[in-house]
């Protein structure tokens, strides 16, 4: 498989894991928003994945894949796993699959990447949370209008995702060299083969969940539920399958839903396929 | 979506749908072919896919997509629907998915399209019957060496499945204005809305199931099996969800794996999609 099969592989591997607590998964639905939505949205990302494999610009590339993965009824299903996809699948299509190289692909970035990046907000409802004060005219939320601002402070789209990496963990792995995904394809490597692929990404998804809190369940609900949601995954992790369970069923009754955690998980899933670590 | 787009879909809602007794889902693996290698099985179909809705021969599509279908470990997962999802594509590319319209793709297939087909058999191992006496040459388990006495008789890739239609119900919708599939999408349509789209899936899998006895069926156990699994399949419908489930369970007990009707849900999927009957 080439690299941007690869990406679509690890989306449907990522959402086909079961039990993931508080995401949508083989065996959960969220309310208005289901499985298929996900393998939909796959589907529809794959022009920008490939895109993003024959060279495109990175910001480019992204805006195809979420407008194509927006042609579903379910809303956004991957945005942020394909923040993170697009510059790996680069990285992998350069030979390059590393922490090093995909750096090298987001340092590369350039204010049309951020402009594009502006642009995709305009085809997916993001929970994002307010910018900071001295940025406020890069508010992700303003979609396409944002782009002149973008344009005049000349800010490339590594300068745009380092104003949020302190709040987002998405943003932190493109400013932190991708660090929690190599660490989720590390893990990944050592379970490979104990397990089905979908079945070793929900319990690596589970201890991505257990080292950090969620930082969208923190935009969401607050930095005390996130920590709970890390600690209840903790627990979890060592209370064994029907303390997963449990914990499964509460998220969702809850409407938590720790989704960068996913994203992280997808973006793990594609590196160690890319290094045949994990196959199916 | 395109119509490579909505192929991928109907594949991915057909192995999503649950239970759909004999066949793997969501729920179900088989010995050595799991859910996880459909997901696969369905990127990999990709380029192929995109190759015939954009003007390639036939056979040339259906030998890329097969090809590309079988980089995953799990074997044959989709050689049959792919057979007829190929030229559905086209006759959508075309803006005529009818049964005239893809009548019209089948008709116009050529003896170099007979050849590819042939050689899709050197990437999968598909379960195949013994041919007809007088057509022992044109074995398809031979595969790419056949090539030279289908070239030596001028047949067409319409003439080789007219071979085979008496017992292949996917070489019987090539002949036959595929009607099975187009019934498919007019249930699928009548059901959309009563429940989510693989879930319907699953429904009009049964109601194939329960109408005709499964070809893969009696190639495999013969006809008396076959037509026990058919008779089995309208109780099941009768007697709701517990009856559907025991009746599920013991067919992968079984070891017998309906297909043909796994591939005419996955065509009628398609053509729903295609005609916006269902939609996700």
């Amino acid at each position: 498989m080439n690299p941007a099969q690869n990406a679509q592989i690890a989306l449907l591997l990522e959402v086909a894991g079961t039990p993931k607590p508080g995401n949508v998964d083989r065996e959960r639905d969220l309310p208005d928003l289901g499985f298929e939505h996900f393998l939909a949205g796959t589907v529809g990302a794959g022009p920008g994945l490939r895109a993003a494999e024959e060279g495109a610009p990175v910001g480019e590339a992204f805006e195809r894949a979420v407008s194509g993965m927006s042609q579903q009824e379910g809303g956004n299903t991957q945005f942020g796993a394909l923040l993170l996809l697009v510059p790996l699948v680069r990285a992998a299509a350069d030979g390059d699959c590393s922490p090093e190289g995909v750096t090298r692909v987001v340092e590369a970035t350039t204010v049309e990447d951020a402009a594009n990046f502006f642009r995709a907000f305009d085809h997916a409802d993001v929970f994002v949370d307010d910018p900071p004060e001295d940025a406020e005219a890069l508010d992700v939320r303003r979609g396409s209008d944002a782009v002149p601002a973008v344009e005049e402070r000349g800010a490339t789209l590594l300068d745009v995702l380092a104003l949020g990496d302190d709040e987002d963990d998405v943003a932190a792995e493109w400013t932190g060299g991708f660090e929690r995904t190599f660490w989720a394809a590390d893990r990944l490597a050592e379970l490979a083969g104990s397990a089905p692929a979908s079945a070793v990404g929900a319990r690596v998804y589970l201890e991505l969940l257990a080292r950090e809190p969620d930082t969208l369940v923190a935009k969401q609900h607050g930095a005390k539920t996130a920590e709970s949601v890390r600690v209840r995954a903790q627990e979890a992790l060592e209370g064994g399958p029907e303390v997963v369970e449990a914990f499964a069923e509460s998220l969702v009754a809850d409407g938590v839903n720790p989704g960068t955690t996913a994203d992280l998980t997808a973006a793990g899933l594609f590196v160690a396929l890319t290094r045949g670590e994990v196959s199916v």
